[in-house]
């Protein structure tokens, strides 16, 4: 009997860890850090039972401390966490505060998300920093211009990786570096998905944006005449996703769910592929199509919440030194 | 054979009619509107398909326009909506907004809601509106007190209702006039349900919210002892509508389905019943159970939008004489 010789196919493309993306961001941080003459203090607001939310907060605080940052994770109970948070939005010891969303799991929660002060706000959440982000304005006292917006933090990170490999491409012009590019988009949630669309559809790529009830297109048109993406609604049976995954130059995926796993057969070779939920949504087949694959990217995330709470501080300087003058 | 006598019950209470309570407010709105020297307008967006709202819509333009405020009915795609509200609340001409939502039919409803500048949010749906609600803050200008807060129409509405019904109790101190009043709430919405009961919990009441989770009961304390309400979820065996609608004065539904009834037999006799629901909450033999039946409120609340709109125009007047000095 001959022996048989099981090849093991070889990825062509890398797999990229989030932490190796996140360096040059947390030494940014840290060195921001060094400029103050206190420890930053950032709240995160626990007011589930679900394990998985706590871990996460574990981790956030652990590197919040890693860091030299002080984090006081507080567990309430959701009914009492408007009163909590207003406690935190008045108390001066408080830089930065965060709530380990979903609570109630309705629109309760946007409420609440509104109530956190547009001040403390590290997660980018207030209606100003999202209206801002649809609106491509940077600064929050036009005409001055001198404090900076906040970003919602997940969108942020996704910008900062996809310049990290490349697809951001410098020789464009500012705001127009996506210009070409076709990018998948599986979420359309109000914290991620769509400002997300919107942020890489105004930086000039065409994004189909894809939820359980349709497909959406964000673009600034062909020839990015538009100063901000439109949006316009697919047909789905032109536009599933079947037939414009192959078409997709980036694959971003943010399904909450264990279950779910996006289907490999139909990402064209060489594309770059990230995931952004807390569950694997693609099989670890991917990494013999992916060109780049960025499997997992909270390491960049919290990067960018510790970079917002040193800007809100810079803001709130800007704004305390105008008031003495 | 004897001839047999089909007696038909008498119903011992009342039912109230909408136009009757609302007879006031619009006498009040259309002396409101003889003391200015232009023609309010009022702009609602429709960016839905269907009829149901476009019925409604043209429901509320005919009434605007009957009682002397022009009416501007935008019919708009989805994706326009957005656009289209920057441009109203940019446009001198317009002084109120509104939206017939759902428009999208998740979290970024929220987002245009929010969209809609204070100013013209004759709704009163922006969270500047409802905390100020939640935190019974009645001015805008503090500590100079001179700009009214705006509330939200329906849970306005229901305040004049319960007014109007006797169910405040104006010998009890302001603020105090639901004490000793339990009342059931079957609605939880973030736009009616819950900011109408921590309404009715901050003038006094006990109130029992309800909606498909669970039950909360919203109160100051048994001897109004808090400055606002506090929330607890409830045990729902021993909190359930069989066991709870017995015991109240009121009882409030919102519930959008043609399906919901709510069960007769365990309203006690002589209870307040208001149905705030378009769809009918209540079979016809609650006549025979309630003291007051108000079976729709439309009316009342659209006399609310208009007076929010006076309202709004009245602000902007103090505003614009301020800046002048």
């Amino acid at each position: 009997m001959a022996s048989t010789e099981t090849v093991t196919p070889k990825p062509a493309g890398r797999t990229i860890l989030a932490s190796t993306i996140a360096k040059p961001f947390v030494e940014e941080v840290t060195g921001g850090l060094t400029k103050l003459d206190f420890k930053p203090k950032l709240v995160g607001f626990l007011a589930n039972d679900d394990p998985a939310a706590k871990m996460y907060a574990n981790w956030t605080g652990k590197t919040c401390e890693s860091l030299g940052f002080h984090y006081e994770l507080i567990d309430v109970n959701k009914n009492e966490l408007e009163n909590e948070l207003i406690k935190a939005n008045n108390d001066d010891a408080v830089n930065g505060i965060m709530v380990y969303f979903p609570v109630f799991g309705d629109s309760q929660d946007q409420y609440l998300q509104q109530l956190i002060s547009p001040e403390k706000d590290v997660e980018g959440l207030n209606f100003l920093y999202y209206h801002n982000l649809y609106h491509n304005v940077r600064f929050l006292d036009a005409p001055t211009n001198e404090q900076k917006s906040i970003l919602p933090c997940t969108p942020l990170a996704m910008v900062k990786i996809l310049e990290y490999l490349g697809v951001y491409n410098k020789i464009l012009h500012y705001g127009n570096r996506l210009y070409g590019k076709k990018i998948l988009v599986v979420n359309r949630s109000e914290i991620v998905g769509r400002p997300l669309a919107a942020l890489l559809a105004n930086d000039g790529a065409t994004v189909y944006s894809v939820d359980i009830h349709n497909v959406q297109q964000f673009t600034r048109g062909d020839d990015l005449s538009a100063q901000r993406h439109k949006v316009i609604d697919l047909d789905q049976n032109e536009y599933s996703i079947e037939k414009i995954a192959p078409l997709c130059d980036v694959i971003i995926t943010g399904v909450p769910s264990d279950n779910y796993k996006f289907p490999t057969e139909h990402v064209k070779y060489g594309t770059v592929v990230i995931n952004f939920s807390s569950s694997k949504n693609f099989n670890d087949d991917i990494k013999l199509k992916a060109g780049l694959y960025v499997p997992s990217i909270g390491k960049v995330t919290i990067s960018m919440l510790l970079r917002n709470l040193l800007r809100l501080i810079e803001n709130k300087q800007i704004r305390l030194a105008k008031e003495k003058k």
